[in-house]
């Protein structure tokens, strides 16, 4: 088999390990937790349905691939919760490390192609990284949502952090930072569920 | 909040249940049953990084997004294995059921545009459906291959089973059949893995 081949498909079963990196938020109806291969999916798909409240012209295509791609690093770096400040502080360099060694399993000019697509929803200064920004962000609340703020009390989170993290979304999307993401938090603070 | 708004947000909580919906393929090293939205995040990545081998000119994004969303119907409908010749006998009727009922949960014009994206990869004769087609074979393969053809024991497949089923991964990519699937076919059959 070709060498070009044969990389790509390396890369395609290593890939697979990220259906075994599981994050803290819970599924609907919050009997598990999901992994980054479940929320990435649902939110390329979520970023494809409400693309027409991006705040700026993306590419929804590219948006969507960035959405798929955008925790592969996991597989090795593992998740860091939002809200883990001892964790946020070595995940740049543990992530850094998960990058090298798993795109460049792909052949040179994917690998380069999707490291700079990770490297862009990193930075968040284009329009494509701001709108799926938004949609990392509006995902997981959703579901935390439909769970009565499961997760937000498990973690003890509180308001501030939360807001603090969604500005993001606002920079994708006011629209769903105005209709979405503030009248759901304003719920759960009134409930107690957010500190 | 706005209507359309609205219906955007429950279908995008209502297809978290397709976390649930597990397949007869097992995650490679074998602990676990794949789920379809873990089936079909892989499917859509591997589909833009193997985009060159398509038999014919794709437009890869509407190919992934149709990889994203080709199994929402078995939220309702259950997954039903390749080799399951009760369970395919009920299946259209099944799957036609669920499309109804899920994708009524968008606004029209969406629910209409993904229900035809739906029809165009079950009728399976465009580029853009026979390649998401060769993806939906070959990526359960390449977890089983990595798994001594576990999935294929388990159920007492047959080489002809499995090589009728993957004549529809030759329409989307004789090259990927030819270089791919049948040398690992023909691998298995020569270790009794394959009836």
């Amino acid at each position: 088999m070709d060498e070009r081949l044969k990389k790509q498909l390396d890369f395609s079963l290593e890939i697979d390990k990220e259906k075994n990196v599981f994050r803290q938020t819970h599924l609907s109806g919050g009997v598990r937790r999901e992994n980054d291969a479940e929320h990435a999916w649902h939110m390329a798909v979520m970023a494809y349905l409400l693309r027409e409240y991006a705040n700026e012209e993306v590419d929804i295509g590219r948006v969507m691939l960035m959405c798929l791609i955008h925790d592969i690093v996991e597989i090795d770096a593992g998740d860091t919760y939002a809200y883990d400040q001892e964790g946020l502080i070595t995940q740049k360099a543990r992530e850094d490390a998960a990058k090298a060694r798993i795109f460049a399993l792909l052949p040179q000019d994917q690998g380069a192609e999707l490291t700079a697509l990770f490297d862009e929803f990193e930075a968040n200064d284009t329009a494509d990284a701001r709108f799926a920004h938004a949609m990392d962000n509006l995902q997981p609340l959703l579901l935390n949502h439909s769970n009565d703020g499961g997760d937000w009390k498990e973690h003890g989170a509180s308001a501030a952090q939360v807001y603090g993290r969604q500005e993001k979304t606002r920079l994708g999307s006011r629209l769903l930072y105005e209709e979405v993401i503030d009248p759901i938090l304003k719920e759960h603070i009134r409930r107690g569920n957010l500190k």
